[in-house]
């Protein structure tokens, strides 16, 4: 079973958190993939910089200022910190952008009705599984972070959540692949304000009635949707957890089909 | 023949330059592996966040806050829009730290005589070339920035030049390799006001005499020691031309023993 886990902006931002995650993903046996956020650095930077930072529906808005902006947060200081963190603990992690070695291809989201920027949009015909299961075979593990290319000579800003599942798809075509997203809550909960109500199991049936019950709070409905559609297309588990308890498998909210 | 082609900071500063650069890389038959420098970006960055720059003898001094300016601009933005441009020209190039697949491992140099901060020097012995040619033998392109990790997490900033000499050295070991050290000027030159002054070979014995009449400058000592001191490790070539003759075989200056 390959394991693909994404973890989320908020780990970034705390020392402590990440410093703690990546130990406790270098201990994970077995294959495994590591996709990133980038958290509130790329927005600090860019306000350092004097380039105003558009958020819309929880997207980045990225013009040229801000690509590069995101281009050296993501792909530079993030992505080398974690793969040398991994290094130092026996994880022999190589970090990667999609243009890296052509692994992830994007497509530049069309200008309407929003025009983004270069903002790209990833499906599971542009992620080269092949390069990606290479990797994994000769014992490397592979460190995504969000920016991604389009084949023509432009790197693009993607959704971190969006590579993770993408690339978990496009590697379930040949291998038992699970897919986590870690974040800062301990999975799906009944009530966002306390952490013992996490649902340990969501399939379809019981989604419709969490949302018909409004249980589901805004922000974890594209994330269930984007699990769903992982399965359908043959991830065989997706677990939303807390990036703290990435090692108890038993943990967070598993959603099948 | 691997050809290890490093090409400076001033070919980076020009987009034009770079992309003309990018394309002949692209062009060349055969085994390659590709090192940058940084440029002026760097410079510029640190100036709009208020960090201090302080250069010693060419190099820079690299305090934490500086770490993380090379770090995104050399990492990030630098390597990833190179390794993009490469593969919208059908290069299948990877964009590498030394952090990426353990590659290249270096040695925080020592406070004495002069504190450099987070600066790195680079033995072969930090050099994995097997990762390095197993890349290149499935067809992808190595392209290096300059910054390195010591292997117990921490990132250092290096130099360009050392680390083409050291990947080409530990390339050497095992297959023929050459080194090509591309940058503004179309060679060694009488003089270096005389563009066509170029002289086209220099041995032991022949830069012993151009040492004696004076006729080598200083900023080009380092870099005709460097390049004896590959050739002495197996490297059986090495090249310092104008980045845009790099398709002229018969361009430039050739160091050999």
């Amino acid at each position: 079973m390959i394991k693909v886990v994404k973890i989320g902006g908020n780990v970034i931002d705390s020392e402590e958190a990440l410093s703690s995650f990546v130990s406790d993903f270098a201990s994970i046996e077995g294959p495994k993939v590591l996709v990133h956020g980038g958290g509130k650095l790329a927005t600090r930077l860019a306000e350092r910089l004097d380039i105003p930072t558009t958020m819309i529906d929880g997207r980045r808005v990225t013009d040229s200022d801000t690509l590069d902006v995101v281009t050296m947060v993501y792909a530079g200081l993030v992505n080398k910190r974690i793969v040398a963190m991994l290094q130092s603990l026996g994880c022999n992690a190589i970090g990667l952008s999609g243009a890296d070695g052509g692994a992830v291809r994007a497509t530049r989201r069309a200008a309407n009705p929003i025009d983004f920027g270069f903002v790209g949009d990833i499906s599971v015909e542009g992620v080269d599984a092949a390069f990606i299961r290479n990797l994994i075979e000769q014992g490397i593990v592979p460190v995504f972070c969000s920016i991604m290319h389009d084949g023509k000579g432009q790197l693009l800003n993607c959704n971190a959540d969006s590579v993770a599942s993408a690339v978990a798809v496009g590697l379930a075509t040949e291998c038992d692949t699970e897919l986590l997203f870690c974040f800062e809550k301990r999975g799906v909960m009944r009530d966002v304000d306390d952490d013992t109500s996490v649902i340990a199991n969501i399939n379809r049936e019981g989604y419709k009635t969490l949302l018909a019950e409004g249980v589901v709070n805004k922000g974890m409905i594209p994330k269930i949707d984007g699990a769903f559609r992982a399965l359908e297309c043959g991830v065989k588990v997706v677990t939303i957890k807390h990036s703290a308890e990435l090692a108890d498998s038993s943990a967070g909210t598993k959603i099948e089909l």
